[in-house]
């Protein structure tokens, strides 16, 4: 390992992800849309060889985990356990909908095409998972966390990747032991409910009564800073943060689900462990490396020869996830559930990761993956502009950015 | 690669640093020790392998030289180009001092008792790079940085390093060429000269005089936030780090001087680019994973043939630098002049560095680098809290922690 190389490659990476952001943002696009592109062109052209990615590429696949992970946690800060129950209803509604109508509409289309159940389950699972990390990115880039249609979307995506892992674990279930074992699926699903319940019954039960009980322990950050040898919040949060992120990796979550629930966990602590600044700090050096890495996986040769039927999957990717969101959040009136809808259509990374789960036990091809990923990355170019519209014209043109 | 694995290493490392830091803290050590200390539990125990840290280990040597370059960077933002120059002749004097002595008695030492001179030669150029990244970080955790001692201190370890690289260019040069190659030695030494200087030219003098050619230019940065689509001071600095980083490293320097240097430029810019927030965030997340991996690189089992001569090298690395430096600054009075002499012991990860390439090149035994890895752990163990100690006696009882 060439440590001089990686900081050039550093380097690299953060300085052309910049200008991505920066130029993508003179022209009123989402600078998130940038860093992906930057990462296309970095991925596809001879600046890979050149740079000698393909070397250290652990190392940028850490850097951009702990982006998501961060992003996610961040996401979560913002993101209250009282509001989250307030729209549980209609996020539930909306992530069902979102989760039965692309899986069935994928794995239709697919059977019909190359006759392969097995494949077929595989790109109704792609299809699945909602990209929070682009959605949520684009919501933060425009200040609008604090919305309905904001809360009803993360916690739609949320619902949506329990749900989505439940199907990844039935496929992947179906793809190792050519059957389906209904009690490993029973497992995973289980423990997946337990581990979220458990967390949110800490955040919005236990942590509100231990305060009131004990009060004293609960003594504002600041007013603790006189004693010495005091953990500081951004440490604590950092051990909850990875702690819970491998934990839900271990329960077989993502482990993105458990970052955002440990920083839902810190917004109800905002005043006696404030931790915000620090984690957006570490978020804006760590955050882009996830973008690039989403473009640099993008392989932009193989689309030609499967172009129709990328075609014909995006569409239905688009379609199914719009109409069947939009109609889960329809009670909000039109525009909002047109929000939702859109919101709901990014897949980014977690399509994508279906798709190699599936490669890596050969049961999709590559020309399969090809279409996946095309998939995934024009579901996440789309999003974001018709996000940033659609809110625009709820909240009327005076919001600008 | 296992991203689920790493997750739950990173949440046990993070844990456990902060559990060693805090544990130090309250016995009134340098938390840095509690850190290195934890490194070596982990690096020895059963801990090792079962966090299975070897199948993960480049990620984690990354997270370390990102750590230290953020250190370095945080340390130089508390530097001034001004204070550095004010210091200028007494810091130089402490750091050739520093490097002449110790190298040769590191020469005469090993030379005498196994007649290789190359091996000789590796542990004199072994013995000669202080660490900053140690006495920063207890002079940081002492809030001592203003200091004129820590000014010195650190001032004789930047010089000290560009001395140290060029004494390890020299070394490697002739350990790999069998003969001493005076043409590319001058290459080094010369390229190392001319990009501090470049460096120190762009902050004291390019810099300052722009300002008043171009005052528009150089607008505070909170006025700046009114206007649109502008880069962020902490992604500039970010920037800037890992270019000079990476820089420095071209060079033939050790990138730590880079990232030094670039925070250093951005003390004179933290009226008009505030990134000081921003990067101690950073650094609370990734600095502890350097003095880890300090501590999980010390290979225990190895000492006991050779504790000896270990033992010899090791009183031998303490009085020559103690001694070279407190002299080369006794213009300062004697207390001030023990206070330099041992904030310039601790060898820490540059010493371990130099033994290593000795040991890829086939230059030195591995008993060779077990005796560099001893000296390198015990100067850097003892140097802390004898700082603290000169430190309190020198500014009176009446400075705590």
């Amino acid at each position: 390992m060439d440590i001089e190389w990686i900081l050039f490659q550093l380097f690299i990476l953060v300085l052309f992800a910049r200008l991505g952001a920066i130029l993508f943002e003179k022209v009123g696009m989402p600078a998130v849309i940038g860093e992906i592109l930057v990462g296309i062109i970095i991925g596809n052209t001879i600046l890979f060889g050149y740079l000698r990615l393909e070397t250290d590429f652990e190392v940028f696949q850490v850097l951009a985990e702990l982006g998501v992970i961060f992003l996610l946690f961040t996401v979560g800060l913002e993101t209250r356990f009282s509001d989250l129950k307030m729209v549980g209803r209609t996020a539930t509604m909306v992530a069902v909908l979102g989760v039965i109508v692309p899986f069935a509409a994928g794995y239709l289309i697919i059977d019909l095409a190359t006759h392969q159940p097995v494949e077929a389950l595989f790109m109704g699972a792609a299809m699945v998972a909602t990209s929070v990390g682009i959605t949520a990115r684009v919501i933060r880039d425009m200040n609008l966390t604090n919305t309905i249609e904001s809360k009803v979307i993360i916690g739609a995506a949320v619902i949506d990747d329990i749900l989505g892992m439940i199907v990844l674990a039935i496929v992947v279930g179906v793809a190792a032991g050519g059957t389906l074992n209904l009690l490993d699926v029973a497992i995973v699903a289980g423990l997946a409910v337990v581990f979220v319940l458990a967390v949110i019954f800490i955040g919005t039960r236990f942590l509100p009564r231990a305060r009131k009980w004990a009060p004293h322990r609960f003594t504002p950050w600041k007013e603790r800073k006189k004693k010495k040898h005091l953990i500081s919040p951004l440490a604590l949060a950092l051990i909850v943060c990875f702690g819970l992120s491998a934990l839900a990796s271990f329960v077989g979550l993502a482990a993105i689900i458990g970052a955002f629930l440990a920083g839902m966990t810190f917004a109800e602590l905002e005043d006696i462990a404030p931790c915000k600044e620090g984690f957006e700090s570490i978020s804006e050096f760590l955050v882009p490396f996830f973008f690039l890495f989403v473009g640099i996986s993008v392989d932009v040769s193989s689309f030609g020869e499967v172009a129709f039927l990328a075609l014909i999957i995006t569409v239905a990717a688009i379609a199914t996830k719009f109409f069947a969101c939009g109609l889960g959040a329809i009670k909000l009136g039109g525009k909002s559930a047109v929000i939702v809808g859109v919101g709901m259509v990014p897949r980014g990374e977690v399509g994508i990761i279906v798709a190699s789960i599936g490669l890596s036990y050969g049961a999709i091809t590559n020309s399969m993956f090809s279409i996946v990923v095309a998939m995934s990355l024009i579901t996440t170019l789309v999003a974001p502009p018709l996000l940033s519209y659609t809110f625009r014209r709820r909240l009327g043109r005076a919001l600008t950015q």
